[in-house]
């Protein structure tokens, strides 16, 4: 079978059309699982207008339906199948609690060289643990979701005025399925299995606002405007061939964030700005990986419930163009990309659309999985966008 | 009329009973708003099991309601009415994202002088605006519920463990009832509609892992195990006759900060562990305001939801004893409490009850308000308490 659109019969991402239905992409298709044939778990869970339904079910009944759909796509009816191209996505799950790390060591690193030129760029509990912190989970939007540019205080003696420091982040989000009691830690050695899946996560952020505003407490208004995901959640099974082993990690890990390995997953990421390819990664070299991140966020306790996101923060890789964030890829604004002969970026202007594009392999030569792609524009101050 | 129990005529907080009926705290009973008569909002709206049904009716519906009750209270039907006393009552309301702001200058300057002596104990951008993060809103919990002491990373040479320095954090908590959308901040002046009501609220804070992992991306997991909120949410209207003026505001503030006066509330709140009364202060002098908190939180174009929770942060006083948290009252631990002869508290042990008592007015010699209490017992570590 030769699959060139990364969408074949071994990803089978879940989606959700603007009618409520839960979708599956299958080449240039999608399945409509309120018509499909072939499942056990029963309409009402496709026609609920989320995922949230179907991760109550639990690991093993997304075990069963990916066997099932998997066995079945050929004999699908006609009218389960829709074209995809045009198809209308909205955010596929409700979110419940939105945290997000600082996962990647290059990322941590080229930060801490540009906001403590004089320090140690690393924070001191960097590598102990994933350091981490809560965004607002009502501005997770989907992909196509216009970003009105923020506004808010800047320094140094600070002036209230539009963000001049619009920038992007490259991220992996994961969805929680199974949540855990509050006062039971999830051990790192079971974590993927309270993972139902992974997006591709844009962080916007304005770093005007940011740099004035997060001492003692972190980044606030600076992130909380937008949050921008891919439509297709991929199921872990689906990135499961796509393990690596993740770097070396010295101090060796507390305990309880002492992972098996392959931890990590090897996906490539690409950003562009109008169509322009500004910076390419893999997240093969992410440091605290995605089962080291949940074992973290729940070991004091906290507990976690179905519909959690938590993301892995900017992956940067170690080589010039593999940087996250324009922060990065322009030095903290001192060295302009050129897009085209006419048009260079420090920062993102009004109308700017900024797409993130994952997969795993090595399109098109190879076998590949599509994780689809997170976009978004960026409309001037002061766009109202409609109700959350 | 007497009204020696702060819940009369003029209070009629809401809360939830165990059977997801809305139920109104008069005097000594509660009034069953299912078989309550007089009122024109649905009963639908009362079996909900959450006040969020209410919160999307609007502030009109909230008022008109106030109004009807307070007209209909002396001949509502036996069936109405049930004892306050031992009711079962849960979280009353579905929460979205949970913010919590730093707006005492007394609890910012004293945890500025226990956290960094050297520096200005006030961070930069301290007077200029309200310094917020988000917090968990997964773990919310009612007035009631136990609270398994956290582990977690302690430095310098980081170990693993159960926390050594469990605080708590006397706030106020406001419940946003209208949200606003993506795009719209909402100005200061009409901040206080999209407010339903106010809670008391406790911080849990465990000290040591909060110092560890806090650089540079704010508090984690050392604030994310728990926050309590009392059971009854204290209409705003309630809460009008006790407004005062807020302290005056040096450097003016920007302009979308700017609040009419008075701008603040003079709720008493107080401390107790074990019984024994440990701190007692007013937020008549928080510095940043209720909507001073709701402008900046949405002037990002972030918009909100119906169910929101931002709180004020630690509210502590200028008189020694007056201090909102353990860290102040004990100077970071080196200054054990004493609360009864044998017994002497720096830090929370095993088995503590922590209350947060708050009321308006003079009580019990002239007219009071309660806002009732929070409560929470310390369980050791491991303790599992349920799923979320």
């Amino acid at each position: 079978v030769t699959d060139t659109d990364g969408f074949g019969a071994d990803n089978l991402p879940y989606g959700v059309d603007e009618t409520g239905h839960v979708v599956v992409a299958w080449r240039d298709h999608v399945i409509d699982l309120t018509r499909a044939t072939g499942l056990d778990v029963g309409r009402e869970v496709w026609a609920s207008g989320s995922l949230n339904a179907f991760f109550a079910l639990g690991p093993e009944a997304w075990d069963r339906t990916r066997a099932q759909l998997q066995a079945s796509l050929s004999e699908q009816p006609d009218a389960a199948l829709r074209p995809r191209r045009n198809l209308r996505l909205v955010l596929p799950w409700e979110v419940g609690d939105y945290a997000d790390f600082y996962a990647s060591r290059e990322h941590a690193t080229n930060m801490g060289r540009l906001l403590r030129p004089d320090g140690d760029p690393l924070p001191r509990a960097w590598p102990y643990l994933p350091i981490g912190y809560h965004g607002r989970a009502g501005t997770i939007l989907v992909s196509g979701s216009d970003v009105p540019r923020p506004a808010g205080l800047v320094g140094p003696e600070p002036e209230f005025g539009p963000t001049q420091r619009l920038d992007v982040e490259v991220e992996l989000g994961f969805v929680v399925g199974t949540g855990s009691p509050r006062g039971r830690p999830i051990p790192v050695s079971q974590a993927e299995r309270h993972v139902f899946g992974a997006v591709l996560l844009n962080d916007w952020s304005a770093r005007d606002i940011q740099a004035f505003e997060y001492q003692p407490l972190g980044p606030f208004l600076g992130k909380s405007f937008a949050t921008s995901v891919s439509p297709w959640v991929i199921p872990l099974a689906a990135l499961d061939p796509w393990r690596v082993e993740g770097p070396v990690q010295y101090p060796e890990p507390a305990a309880y964030l002492k992972a098996c390995e392959p931890r990590g997953f090897d996906i490539h990421l690409e950003l562009a700005i109008n169509g322009h390819t500004v910076s390419t990664a893999t997240s093969a070299g992410l440091y605290w990986s995605m089962a080291q991140q949940l074992a973290h966020l729940t070991v004091n306790g906290s507990g976690g419930r179905a519909g959690d996101l938590f993301a892995s923060g900017t992956i940067s890789g170690p080589a010039a163009g593999s940087e996250g964030s324009l922060m990065e890829l322009t030095a903290g604004g001192q060295r302009p990309l050129q897009l085209t002969a006419g048009a260079a970026r420090t920062w993102l202007e009004d109308g700017d659309l900024v797409t993130i594009t994952g997969w795993c392999g090595s399109r098109p030569e190879g076998p590949w999985l599509a994780l689809g792609e997170v976009t978004g524009r960026v409309v001037p101050y002061g766009t109202e966008v409609g109700a959350l």
